[in-house]
């Protein structure tokens, strides 16, 4: 896809009806109307996206993008790049965190090397690798146009091949030291909310360096003239990504516009995974549509950024460690309220009458 | 147990040493230290309550109380009482809500008959019925001191038979018309917080039966004289719970006092249950150590509750199905975490690190 076709790409929205009829399927089943609260309403947008009455998630992915930032040189982190790729490897040996907290989950994991930092072709990863990581975004760009593209790209074609693999619903993840100061400078340019308003510990500073990643993201919005105005249409929010972001985002930013084409709803994690949430619906409205809240993070700008969505997380854990694994927390909880969906008994097989649905005026 | 024993009850903590083994545990695996961050707290908690830095709580079981209510014929629910025996049938053939979400989970739930409206035994209920319903908190108390101390101890009686079945962990759940009209009234008197900043409209009422609700309650607290005083020791709170609660809810006080005295962690559902939870620090101080929190449920009376406890819910789906729902969705997540401290890969074994621990000063 081309800047211009993306530019132009519409999105149909999910299914009202399939939504209302699943909606009245719950009022169908021995418990109070709306019992199950947002959780009801977020099975009905599933099946609405995937345009399933029955709502068959039984399929789930997981898609973590890695990569490198070249931020890091100004010592952001707690530890240095060769991270991203160590964590990586163990990604594709199914031992990193997220992979062992998923383990009875039987998920579909895509891990994607979009970027990180290494020659080395590490197992069982996606190549879709656009530069061994980006440029310092103090100094300069994090990435050209064409970079980003190829980022979104790549991200977009991970869903294509997912809808062919079959999968029905897809978490996001990210591994990449330096991405929670790429994503706190692009959310600060996507929103005008102020830098210390978003910045966080990442995965963990002391005081002075938290002061430094802070000076840098306010340096870096400075250098690329970010201070005042909202990126909130397609250019400007284009320029944000390819100026302060990283691969991974961008490639996250890819997931989340394929949801949206391929009919797939997207499940959004922690800040970076926001982050390209909010990107994908700047640069193609109604992607949001698609996407699928979990938790609420400790970033604060976890929460910005899903207010800006009007999406609400369901999970808090003051949780910090990337990879997905808040987003797939949300799947187990999703299958119980499918079982209760799928299984739970109707009015007409007990002697209890329907409860009735009713607004509140007040 | 009378109810001088009940008073004169004295806790043991849970382990702090066991506490941060886990805690020190959690630190030596690959992931940003306190990555998952209160989902690592919870874990050492438990850990600490049943005394195994292994946290094995492969044993899990669900505790669901259910009783009538006098205050039903005022008309504060959308149902008849006939809703509170029909459904608690439907959970002694594993067909009720929770009993359906819960089907993956391999839990050992207990039904308990605590004060339904009926002479039958409902099949694979436990009897433990000490009325057939409570009086009308309007123009009564709900309950003689001895028919309370009476429910307090088939809670405390069931946790004993869970402890020699091997329970490690038990969620909480109930079924009784009309008990978020009891719980709302036993909240105001605990806490002096008023009635209007804690009622909610229970399985769904309209305005005009809310409005009603709301009047009951105020009337029920001005007949007992609750309107000025905060029930914050052992006897006012032990007067409160037998003048405005219900059978469930002093029997979920006994599970609470029981998990306290038998060393296992008890989760909490919704405002009935928290009610309850409060109810069993406030006559036996320390229970709460014992306590785990799960959601934080659509009846404002939930978060009230648990902050008078101190504890944070990890899940927020606006839910008010009761059963024990929101209780019994903590557990897959707790499942997740443990996958990773029993199974995570130690810094040790990478080329990664370890991260360091750092307390911020700002």
């Amino acid at each position: 896809m081309t800047k211009k076709e993306l530019e132009e790409l519409k999105i149909e929205a999910y299914d009202k009806a399939i939504y209302d009829k699943i909606q009245k399927n719950f009022d169908s089943i021995a418990k109070p109307i709306d019992g199950l609260g947002d959780f009801e309403k977020i099975i009905c947008k599933i099946g609405a996206c995937i345009r399933d009455e029955k709502v068959d998630i039984s399929n789930k992915a997981l898609v973590i993008m890695c990569s490198d930032n070249g931020v890091v040189v100004n010592g952001v982190s707690q530890t240095d790049k060769s991270v991203t790729k160590a964590v990586a490897a163990l990604m594709g040996e199914n031992k990193s965190s997220v992979c062992i907290m998923a383990k009875n989950l039987g998920l579909n994991i895509k891990v994607v090397d979009i970027g990180i930092d290494t020659d080395e072709k590490l197992y069982n990863l996606i190549d879709k690798k656009v530069a061994k990581g980006t440029k310092d975004i103090l100094v300069d760009n994090a990435m050209s146009e064409e970079e980003c593209m190829q980022a979104i790209n790549a991200g977009i074609d991970i869903v294509k091949q997912c809808k062919e693999e079959g999968v029905k619903i897809i978490a996001t993840g990210e591994m990449g030291i330096g991405n929670t100061t790429t994503s706190t400078a692009c959310l600060a340019a996507l929103t005008a909310v102020k830098v210390d308003k978003i910045v966080g510990r990442g995965a963990g500073l002391t005081d002075e360096a938290f002061s430094l990643k802070q000076a840098v993201i306010e340096g870096a919005l400075r250098f690329h003239d970010y201070g005042i105005r909202k990126a909130n249409d397609f250019l400007s929010a284009f320029d944000a990504l390819k100026d302060l972001g990283g691969f991974d985002i961008a490639g996250l930013t890819g997931v989340f516009i394929g949801g949206a084409i391929y009919h797939i709803p997207v499940v959004i994690d922690g800040v970076i995974s926001a982050v390209a949430a909010l990107f994908a619906e700047r640069l193609v409205n109604g992607s949001s549509s698609y996407m699928i809240p979990s938790h609420s993070g400790r970033e604060q700008g976890t929460l910005i950024a899903l207010n800006e969505l009007s999406l609400k997380p369901f999970i808090n854990g003051n949780m910090a460690l990337g990879e997905g694994t808040g987003a797939i927390m949300i799947y187990p909880l999703l299958d119980m309220v499918l079982n209760l969906y799928n299984q739970g008994i109707d009015f007409g097989d007990t002697n209890i009458s329907q409860y009735e649905r009713y607004e509140a005026k007040s």
